[in-house]
């Protein structure tokens, strides 16, 4: 197995980069090629002293930063580490891509070069949050469709629940619907509708979901608009945000506690890793028809181990046929339910 | 100024009520009506050793539960130490009204004996939520209504606003509408079509805010639908749970954490605090034409002493008649508007 990683996105490229190849290289069997100027890639990796074995390095020239359109990841931008990356994974050169780069051009250059899976309208970028106990759980739609309708929905429910199967070990992942409570007549029409829609649909629903429910752990896949999606994602975050910094106020008033933080300290940084993107490593963006993983922009050389790892277990267990079979069984039984 | 209190709501009643009454007795300089059977209420201020002066019992029989039907307020259950309140509030012998009890039945007793300001189509109760550095932000709409119109959310701002500046003292509150973007394009036709209406509204209007900024203390009054209300309160409430239970679990692992623990100790009960809703002590019900308090079900003495505060500030500061002066001047500019 191939995976490409684009050698100079994100903010601690590409030396961080070459140092996740290298760790995904060892720990996971992988080749990796990594795009960019090849004169840089070379020295860097002799000056980290990376081995070359197992990373091939690709030329590729300049970077699409988040100023560029990101349109140009297709076009007049084709030529940089994230285009020519790209061009590997559409001319199958590599079995999956991963870039730290410009979340626009990532979506853009996904639905470009990586297609669609046949019955998806949209490709969207899915985010994995932390949840209580060290779990995950993904949201969808996480912000890139305000109005979806009960349809949309659906679908992404059967592309959260193939992921988090395949990618995540998670033997049957539990969907949720986001709602204002879990009586029946709680939610608006989407609601209703999605709520009537996903009771036929072949997967674990679970029901409507509380917002309060989701961070302590009561879904794996999470369900809603991306108008709400984006709400819930924001207010976790800033919770997380204010929680971190009242801590950190905390542990750092005086000597006294500056001594409790020291007694705290290993468990401390089991949780800061607990609540940390970095030790999954990316975002899918589900719906293509070849594996595209967005790493954080400020991800470390673990966190792009962690995106390695993902994009193995997502080629490994064949998502895309997963998703592909699953979507198309949904329009047999459409197909079905119209004509009967 | 006299406040009327139903002795018998809330987890903790009557004991916590009446210390709570005792309290704000000699730290408000107000009297207080307690409502509910006077032989017990008699027999626990004896026993809680709490003198009797500025504080009137008022005889009532019962209490309205959460099982009760809401609506029994005003009608079989009007003799509940709720409904006798409430019947003292609408016959202007007690000033403002407080209850832990029914949340609905608050609601809809507010809705029946407070009536309504003119102009407004339904009370709210407004939930007080904590921010960075100690500060708290109101929703409009936190939950109750699921659809709101651009119009709802304009009168929802005004209430807000006129609550913030009255009662907690925050001299020019900043209003914003939750968005999925500070961008002009971001949102849905309900944010773009309330942004327009609440530039024109004589409030502090802040524009866009983005749900992770809340939590950091961005506004003061948070506008949104009930739907994105419920979910943006409840998505705040999971993680504080998440984080408390986290913390919970770091400090008690062993027993060097559980010395960090202590030496934390003060500082951790300052947050925590900071963080508590009792605190504060209620949510106000607001549109309501007379000052309708609910407090925490689990209330505390200082709880109660924190609704007693608040609710002094609100009639001091005459807070019903700027609400109502608002909502007027709002329905002139109205009118003028549709005259010229």
């Amino acid at each position: 197995m191939k995976i490409v990683i684009d050698g100079f996105g994100g903010d601690n490229a590409p030396d961080e980069i070459l140092k996740g190849a290298a760790l995904a290289v060892n720990g996971l069997g992988i080749d990796v090629a990594v795009t960019g100027e090849v004169d840089v890639l070379k020295a860097r990796m002799a000056a980290l002293k990376i081995p070359e074995n197992g990373i091939e390095l690709v030329p590729a020239e300049g970077v699409i930063t988040t100023e560029d359109n990101p349109m140009s990841v297709a076009k007049q931008k084709s030529g940089t580490s994230m285009g020519v990356a790209f061009k590997m994974l559409a001319d199958g050169k590599a079995d999956a891509f991963i870039s730290a780069g410009s979340t626009a051009a990532i979506v853009v250059g996904g639905r470009t070069y990586a297609k669609r899976i046949e019955g998806v309208k949209k490709a969207a970028l899915v985010p994995l949050m932390p949840c209580s106990g060290g779990k995950r759980f993904c949201v969808l739609d996480g912000g890139a469709n305000i109005n979806c309708t009960p349809e949309m929905l659906r679908l992404f429910a059967i592309l959260g629940s193939c992921f988090m199967k395949t990618t995540m070990g998670v033997a049957n992942p539990r969907v949720g619907l986001l709602n204002n409570g879990t009586e029946d007549e709680k939610g608006r029409e989407l609601e209703h509708e999605t709520k009537a829609l996903l009771e036929k649909t072949p997967i674990n629903f679970v029901g409507y979901v509380e917002a309060r429910e989701v961070p302590l752990g009561a879904v794996d896949v999470l369900i809603t608009d991306g108008f709400t999606g984006n709400v819930f994602l924001k207010a976790c975050e800033g919770m997380g945000v204010l929680m971190k910094d009242a801590l950190k106020s905390m542990f750092f008033a005086n000597i006294i506690t500056k001594l409790g933080a020291l007694c705290v300290k290993s468990k401390l940084t089991e949780f800061t890793k607990q609540m940390d993107y970095k030790e999954i490593g990316g975002s899918p963006l589900l719906g293509t028809a070849k594996p595209v993983f967005k790493a954080h922009g400020s991800s470390d050389a673990k966190a792009f181990f962690g995106a390695f790892r993902q994009a193995k277990m997502f080629v490994e267990n064949n998502a895309i046929e997963e998703m592909t079979k699953a979507v198309s069984a949904l329009e047999a039984l459409e197909g079905g339910a119209e004509n009967g």
